[in-house]
């Protein structure tokens, strides 16, 4: 046997409160994400955990594909030759896949294998993905869709206090007039000088987004955020070339072959692949390296604790997003702001080392689910 | 409460064995196939069932979406109005989703309703799908890529033996030589008159595609399924305009705008769409739908003893797929073929019921997962 074959993984979900019931335009409530966490070990004792995250529902099918369908096929193998496994774990489910619950679970393997191949290396993630920094650019969004203007203003505030310069709120009310209403006061808030971006998660129709488009431009909005549903790839550049309204998607593209299509179709100023749902380490910098392609910077989605590492690392490097999410807060190392940029950790691996005693409480065990 | 109102959801997984090892180009070995069933109770009594199958992968996945995310969030809601609940159970998943396991969990239940909707209607599968025709073509396909010649021709002999006139096999051998070997073996076994298809698995490259399909055309080969990966929608097109051969795929698409891409970049001369993994009934008929404003022939894959009412009752009808997994030797009533032609039932429902007692012993109950 190999040193680097694999011995072991473990699969966990834990279903983690939040402190106050978020909503968006498209997935309405939440009240809860889950985290999925996979542990691997190698034979030479390495031992490294990736995950993947949702706003709720879709985790327990997840942890069913890396438990029944992933882990038997992956123990045995070499776990040193990620590119190999990558491949592998593509066709290994491809007649269930190509992306959604597929690339979740592809995700957690492959950021769990990362961690092992840092750590193998004595080196952080941000040196082994890229190595162009160790810092970048940030901003905070909330899921603040239904917060009267007083609390998201409040909010507004707590993200400059906690040292970001940029902020991200939820448009797509039914009525365009009450997420004018909020941008202005948002705009009006923060003043000239904070960088502010726009999220309507695809709720809009493609003329509903131009006219809110034309509408949002006298507030300097830095982008304008899945306007309209992600399958609408053509939709996007239309937007664009009408308005003159920088756009923005990605959290919702699953597959290399996706994100071809959105760098081909959709015109895009800024994409933000999400590593816990694009098929890890390998699958966002597969994006990256196509947004560097075609001259765009690359941005993240979600688990800030992570794409730190990876936002910082490319010569392309766009903007981090600080989602509401609060997985960092569940590891040993909550993000760290300085002079308003994210600092990604130095120690050898990931640099996400959970905190298993905090999230043991809302562990999900097998046995409940029968 | 409606009397309508969706009282009960009953989730079964069954892992199927198969009678021997079959193989194609891309997905292995299969030993046995995976059968997902879902059985909705409605408060008026009226119950309807619905399933999703794999080649082996992917059912704990199916299943745990069902019985955790989908069972819980539909039990309540009005069991009559399906085009209200497929768009609820499109976004309900829709951050873990598109397509995928999502996909085939939406198609279990979506065939659930459509059971009940026929029955309350007290009409057969075929009339309430379109009504076009109680018959469709078809053709037996085998998973025999790893076959020798000899038992493909065995094979081919047992289709015609059976009442068909039109065949598939598989092709996508790593030399292009043992698939023209076996390609003009079978043409000149079943003679010039028997209809003749050829499946890759999307295991070629473009270009090796484009070689094997001007290779294949002095065979007479109606369609070549799958030469390439799904993805590539515009691939189709290329080698259909370079090589003259007709193209095929669906099987492997899963949203209604995946067709919509291969509609408009693929040049298709016939599409073969999926209930059990395109959205069910609803998803299927949204499929066919779009492929006779395309002008093309709707056949199916898989799943032939449900597929024949659908492929029956379009205008636009092409050819059924009768499958190696022999999901309908489990059912109270196997394909019936007369004239040639695949003959749908003719009982208020879908026509598939189930030989419970006949799949009894291959049900993996959740308290065996843990
Ligand atoms: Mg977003
Ligand atoms: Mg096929």
């Amino acid at each position: 046997m190999k040193k680097t074959t694999i011995k072991h993984i473990e699969n966990r979900l834990f279903e983690v409160p939040l402190p106050e019931v978020l909503s968006d335009a498209k997935h309405g409530d939440h009240t809860h994400f889950e985290l999925v966490t996979t542990t691997i070990t190698l034979a030479n004792g390495y031992e490294g955990t990736g995950y993947t995250y949702t706003g709720g529902k879709g985790g327990k099918a997840i942890k069913a594909m890396l438990d029944h369908d992933f882990a038997p096929a992956l123990i045995g193998q070499d776990g040193e030759d990620i590119d190999h496994l990558y491949d592998f774990m593509e066709w290994h489910i491809h007649y269930v896949g190509r992306g959604g619950v597929a690339s979740f679970a592809i995700s957690a393997i492959d950021i769990a294998l990362w961690d092992i191949k840092c750590k193998m290396a004595n080196l952080p993630l941000w040196k082994m993905a890229g190595g162009e920094d160790n810092t970048c650019k940030a901003y905070c969004g909330g899921i603040d869709l239904m917060f009267p203007i007083e609390k998201l203003l409040g909010n507004m505030q707590s993200y400059l206090d906690r040292g970001f310069n940029a902020v991200k709120i939820k448009i797509g009310r039914e009525n365009l007039q009450e997420d004018i209403a909020r941008i202005k006061a948002v705009r009006e808030y923060i003043g000239d000088d904070i960088t502010f971006m726009v999220d309507a998660n695809y709720s809009m129709s493609l003329e509903k987004a131009i006219k809110a488009a034309n509408l949002f431009k006298q507030y300097n909005i830095t982008w304008f955020e899945e306007p309209i549903i992600p399958d609408n790839y053509k939709g996007y550049a239309e937007i664009t070339k009408v308005t003159g309204v920088p756009v923005a998607m990605g959290e919702n593209l699953h597959t290399i072959h996706e994100f071809e299509y959105a760098m081909e179709q959709s015109q895009l100023s800024f994409v933000q692949p999400d590593a816990s749902n694009c098929g890890g380490v390998t699958g966002w910098l597969k994006a990256a390296n196509l947004a560097k392609e075609n001259n765009i910077p690359v941005c993240s989605h979600g688990m800030q604790e992570l794409h730190v590492s990876l936002v910082s690392s490319q010569v392309n490097s766009g903007w981090l997003e600080v989602h509401s999410f609060p997985i960092d807060e569940y590891t040993t190392r909550p993000l760290v702001v300085e002079n308003f940029r994210a600092v990604a950790p130095n120690i050898a691996g990931t640099g996400v080392v959970f905190n298993w005693e905090k999230l043991a409480p809302f562990e999900v065990k097998n046995k409940e689910l029968v």
